[in-house]
């Protein structure tokens, strides 16, 4: 048994899902492990790692314009709001959604669903570059 | 220290929680594993894993009302309707709710809390057979 | 490659942020494991694992209100209420945050990123003593 670590970063242009299935799955596959845990950890409390459906486009609009319903700009309610009406609900975003994803590694791929893709979800309304930390371990 | 891996499957009966402590447990106990960690994933993005309460079946109803009201079939606010009113509805439970479960294990038993159950929340009408895919490494 | 374990108690005092972050690194520090993947689970249904931030105190104020408002105190909805008019919110609360949290250790240290925090979020309205189980693997 055996580990591997590193940190990729990713730039987001603004709210929405930005997939990052891709450069995971291929540094799973340049480890050589052939079953093992994947575990990504986004090292912010504005942004979230999501899995959701890779197919319809239509998916991520519609679930950023829920979210975008559900925890309002600008709300009075929220005190914090430092770096604008967005920055109190993209905490709150953050809350309901993980900051961590861990994803079993089965005959070296990751095992998603034929439907399931891993995104960067922005909370800020401006894109960021956002750093997500990688921990593989397996054999 | 070593791992071990396999797919669960379970069929749910429309939306509401299915307990999958037991077929969990059972595969946990059947490794010899004494001391490890136990991870769960989903591989669907209309179905979650939960943590609940596993003593009254009224808070599974509440929740499940709650839910329903937070998040509206047949909202007009959803694009993607492909599936039926349910279908967005169900991806959106999917983001606000987990993928994925780890579990400590302590004297070869899952380290949940005594009103603790594992639970596949089902986010469309119907009942659907979902694949869990378990990961534990420990010795 | 190794692993260790241990159940640490926290007090709450009501709802709200406990902050746990020094008490995790501390225990990670002394484990002597330079790098791997440090899990935290709660065992509990009505309180949760949040990564915050921890730099501005009204952030954990808002993000309360924010929760109060979305799952009220004895809303009619709700049939378990057993333990008081905050019981079912709490199971609610509980779904909508994790239970379980993973963070990579790189250098010695968790890979929090510089505003994150580790807290247990409580959901009942009264403090409560709250076990929170971690793992961790590495070398």
């Amino acid at each position: 048994m055996r580990q591997s670590t590193t940190t990729l970063e990713f730039r987001t242009s603004g709210r929405g899902l930005t997939e990052i299935t891709g450069p995971i799955a291929r540094w799973v596959q340049g480890s050589g492990i052939v079953t093992g845990l994947l575990t990504a950890f986004i090292r912010h409390t504005s942004a979230s790692l999501l899995v959701q459906e890779n197919a319809d486009p239509a998916v991520q609009r519609d679930l950023e314009r829920f979210l975008a319903r559900l925890v309002r700009d600008g709300d009075p309610l929220f005190e914090h709001r430092s770096e604008g009406p967005d920055d109190m609900p993209a905490h709150v975003r953050s809350a309901l959604t993980p900051t961590q994803l861990a994803v079993p590694v089965l005959d070296a791929r990751l095992a998603l669903g034929t439907w399931q893709g891993i995104y960067v979800c922005e909370h800020r309304t401006r894109g960021q570059v956002r750093e997500v930390v990688l921990h593989l371990l397996g054999e």
